[in-house]
Order: C-alpha cells, then sequence, then structure tokens
C-alpha cells in the first residue's frame, strides 16, 4: 500500500483512518467534546515546549534540527489527530468550516489594511 | 464553485487555501513555528473553554447546542488553519505523519490490551 | 531551617525564592513575558494531562492517589513558579492584582444571581 | 480596610480569599480538579494571547503597554486565583511544593553547569 500524502488525501480519509483505530479499541467512551478539546489543548502544549527559549526567528532552525525533527512531526500529528477525531465526534465537516473562516477572516483582515501588520483587526 | 467539503477536498487543497491568505496579506514574516505553536494552543485554548464546567457527558449535546455550533465550529476551524499553516512553514506533510503516527499507537496500543481502556500505555 | 508553608509564607518570598534561582542561572535573559507565558501555558498543559480521561467527579480521587500526588504537586508548583517570575519580570504585585480580580468577579458574579449556577456572567 | 500587597500577604490569606469567593456562590461542585486544570489552561492561553505576534525582545514593553497593563494584570491573576483554588481543593501546601520544586529544579540545574544557557537538563 502506498504511504499517504497531502497531495492526494482527502480529509475524509483521515478521519476515516482516525475513526477505524479508536472504534477497534473502542475508545469512543472516552472521546467526549470535553475530553478531546483537553487532550487537543495538552498535545499543543507539547508542540510549544520545542520552542520554549528559542527566538522566534531560531525556531525554524529548531523545526529543522535532525534531532528534534521527528518528535515535532509527531506532536503535530497528534494536534491534529485529534482534531479530525473532534470533528468525527461532533460531526463537523472541516473543510467547510475552514472555508467559513477563511472567508470571515478575510473581511476581518482586508488585503489592503492587513498587509505586513500583525495588529488584531479591531486596531487596523 | 462549489463549497470545499471532507469529502472531496485533499489535505493538500486545504493547506493552499491557507498558504495563498497568509501570503496575499505578507504575514509570513509572523509566522515563526515558535510564534505558530503559540497561536495553536491559544486557539485550542479557546475551543476548552466550551466545555469547561460542563460534565463530559452532557459535552457533546453542548456540541450540538445551536447558540454554540457556529462558535465551536470557529474554534475547531482555527486549530486546524494554524495546524496546516505550522506544516505549510515546516515543510510536513501532515497525511504521512498522521500515518506514522497511528502506526506507532498501534503498536503501544494493541487492541487486545487497550480496548475499553483509557490507561496510558506504559500502564497497560 | 524550617520548610515554607503557606500559612506563614508572604508572596514576595516566594517571588524572592524564585528570583534568586533564576539570578543565580543568569536566566533572566530567556525571561521575556511571552517566554515566560508560554512555559506556563505548557506546565497548565502538563498538569491537566492528569485529569485527560477521568471523569470530573473521580479527579479528586486522582489527586490523591498516592502513584500521581507527588507528579501533581510538582506540576501545579510550576504553574505558580512561572507565574511567580512573571510577576517578577513584569512587577506586578500579584496580591493587589488578585484582590482587585476577585472584587470584579463579585462585581460580575453576585452571590443571589450566581449561587450554585456555572453559568457566565453575560448569562446570569 | 489597606489593600493586599504581596509583601505582607501570606499564600494561605490569598487562598482563604478565594475560598470564601468561591463558598458563597456554593462553586465547589463544579471545582473538581479536572475543571480546574482545564481552566488553568485555558486562562494561560488567554494571557499568551496579549504576546502571539511579539518579538520575545518587544514582550516587556507591551507587558507595560498602558493600555495592555490592566489587561494583562488580570490574567495572571485569573492563573493564580485558579491555581490556588486548586491547591485548596486538592488539599496542597504551594509554598512547600514551590519549596521541594525549587531545590528539586537546583539539583538538576547546577549553577556552574546552567549559568547563562536555556538548554534542557538533560542536555546539560
Amino acid at each position: 500500500m502506498k504511504p499517504l500524502t497531502d497531495a492526494t488525501t482527502t480529509v475524509a480519509a483521515l478521519r476515516e483512518k482516525v475513526r477505524a483505530f479508536v472504534h477497534e479499541r473502542d475508545w469512543e467512551q472516552f472521546h467526549s467534546p470535553k475530553n478531546l478539546s483537553m487532550a487537543l489543548a495538552a498535545e499543543s502544549g507539547e508542540l510549544m515546549e520545542h520552542f520554549l527559549w528559542t527566538e522566534s526567528g531560531d525556531s525554524l532552525a529548531r523545526a529543522h534540527d535532525a534531532k528534534r525533527r521527528s518528535a515535532i512531526e509527531e506532536e503535530i500529528a497528534d494536534v491534529v489527530i485529534y482534531s479530525l477525531e473532534f470533528a468525527n465526534i461532533c460531526g463537523i465537516d472541516l473543510a467547510a468550516a475552514i472555508e467559513r473562516k477563511v472567508a470571515a477572516n478575510a473581511r476581518k483582515y482586508p488585503i489592503e489594511k492587513a498587509r505586513g501588520r500583525a495588529d488584531k483587526y479591531t486596531e487596523l
């Protein structure tokens, strides 16, 4: 079987992969939205720990550091796995939700006003 | 243009959507892995706030509550958007990373041992 | 020297303990408010991991579990240590800030309205 | 009544202030260790949001920015309030736990090895 890759894998296929893993272990009983949101936040914290004392400008080099690379890939994978499972349990279409959110952000951050600025839309 | 949906949207298409939004605003300069990991953790915290004082068993109803539904969809969308951008900036293939992580989890949590149990693999 | 205890230790004494530890190691250079807020969030995530798959009603027993007790005490200590250092670096009087926040919360959550309810003040 | 200040306020006095606020509202029923750890992580996320897109070296100025100062003081107050309540519910002496943790950190990070370095003790 060919390994999965972003270029050809649909979000639905990834969701199904996670759903099957969970179902085989009868873990749906633990996967309330509350618990999944906690797991997601905890995994985000672990990802963040890799960059704690690094300058922002040095953090890309750190993300490419051979000794850390696979750990960082595992942490972001965990974050997305819990996001997919959250969507599975809550019945949310992620691609649709992302499309709506990006459109809403585009209205809050019009290109001409937001270009090159990190300010919150309320401050633009 | 038809709206995006998980069934037919590849991870690469979602990544490109986020990449274009960021690029039009010249925001790559703020998107170090460090900053993106912080944004991801902050958004996870916002998602979690919806379920703070709710019993685990009541949280699915809360996720379906008409008054909260769209806010929750926006929060999980934000989490995934930052995950996609993190992958964009770091050059990580998410589907491949998820496939590897699920395989590693399957070794740590063999079905016969892990079924119906929430214990950490070190305690199985 | 007698061990410290909440009954007789001032916040200032705890702050000084943390300040001295940091200063001896010349670590102030890493302790920007940004970095300390990240460390705080990461440690909060570690504390939370102890209660991830536990029912809310079972989590107090878990906090008293002999095998976990000292790890949980260490996590909450880490959270408060980073809070104290954040106050040190930013020059915030924590007792004063807490007194103001509790007073503000008392106005937002008047006893007669808030008693026994977990709703946000905007929903009372 | 004189306002509280770190110089003269014991941890026990702050704990009692929080305990009384919670008790008057009959909120102990919501304050499981699980829920409090979530609230703590969510508040840490809110504190962090103030520094999201700021360079580490600019974040101290931001913490002193007149427009943000009181919001930042409120966020760190919230973090410590939930830490105190976590200690109340779990029966943890914070000063003692902090003293033990600082002593443990001093062993893991001996001054001569750790001075001026942000590396984890496993890498020293």
